[in-house]
């Protein structure tokens, strides 16, 4: 059986900031190892035909809400992004860029740090400035970042990301597979985690 | 403090059916009263200007998996409906007739009774004969059922209720309000559990 749990996050979704901060203990204690797959869910709404939660005002003022009690409920820091949801695809594409030169432990502790910027401490991705300091406090070359975000190879990895996970029926994030077997939402985790203790249910 | 767990259901979704399965004992272990509301998730989703998730080919496949897997996750009968989702109206009217001639215990029964038959029997609530077979398993005057469900004060009854429903923020279904506090979804039973047990967070 493969014993790999793939892991799709955007870099907006603060949903996938809460399920990133469980995934690799969960996988620890099940003998597993986590894939992750950076995307862009607006791809992914697109190739469904959704829109997000907060297209809608009624679920936006309940979502918004959820994030912070749903943080609070693992005992995890949040604070709210002055400006939701923001363009991600430069912040994404440094994650294939460090996954494809550096492999999985760089791009994991890059998903990591970035999430938490995001949802922590009021980073905004999307602006080149905030991302390249982020890259140094990583300890990574800020022009080197910028170089890859910038470079049509690494577009194309995230594009080809994307398609990926809408072929794999990806819809929203975060969204998990394990033994074949999707999961969608941070809300799947006990599921997900009884699934990985006594298999199939 | 107000006693009161305010709980949304239609009587055509799975995730309330599971959702009703748990929420008067989680009640009673926090001494509180559950208060039930029947209402049509069309009316919500129109309000809110959103879809059923089963309106999207992608998200219906997976939430056809999910609802049957949910159901299992807590040691629940579960039988894919040949229908769904079906127009629910009539038996959230015999709910709302119980409610005001017989009170919240009757009304309560007959929810269970709906949504059991639906989602564990394969019973069409949809249809007359079938609606009116439950009411007898239920000890119910089906003639006095049938005659409730096509009462204009009745429908009337419904509406409201849809309309206090939407007041009130629901656009979804099952749907709690603690305290004040909004929980959307069978998947937030573990943080309403929390709040039950030590206040808000």
């Amino acid at each position: 059986m493969d014993s790999v749990i793939d892991f799709w996050f955007d870099f907006s979704s603060p949903y996938s900031y809460i399920a990133n901060e469980w995934v690799d203990a969960v996988a620890a204690r099940h003998g597993r190892t986590v894939r992750r797959h950076a995307i862009l869910l607006g791809a992914t709404f697109q190739a469904a035909d959704l829109k997000p939660p907060v297209a809608y005002p009624l679920k936006r003022e309940y979502v918004l809400r959820d994030f912070a009690r749903s943080a609070r409920f693992e005992g995890l820091p949040y604070q709210p992004p002055a400006q939701f949801p923001i363009p991600t695809q430069n912040a994404a594409r440094v994650f294939w860029w460090l996954q494809d030169t550096q492999g999985a432990a760089a791009a994991a502790d890059w998903a990591r740090a970035g999430l938490r910027a995001m949802f922590t401490r009021g980073v905004p991705l999307h602006e080149s400035a905030a991302l390249k300091a982020l890259a140094v406090e990583q300890g990574l070359d800020a022009d080197a970042a910028e170089a890859a975000w910038n470079d049509p190879e690494v577009k194309a990895r995230l594009k080809r990301a994307n398609d990926e996970a809408i072929a794999a029926g990806v819809f929203g994030a975060p969204f998990f597979r394990v033994d074949g077997e999707p999961f969608w939402g941070n809300d799947r985790k006990a599921q997900i985690e009884r699934w990985l203790a006594s298999g199939p249910f």
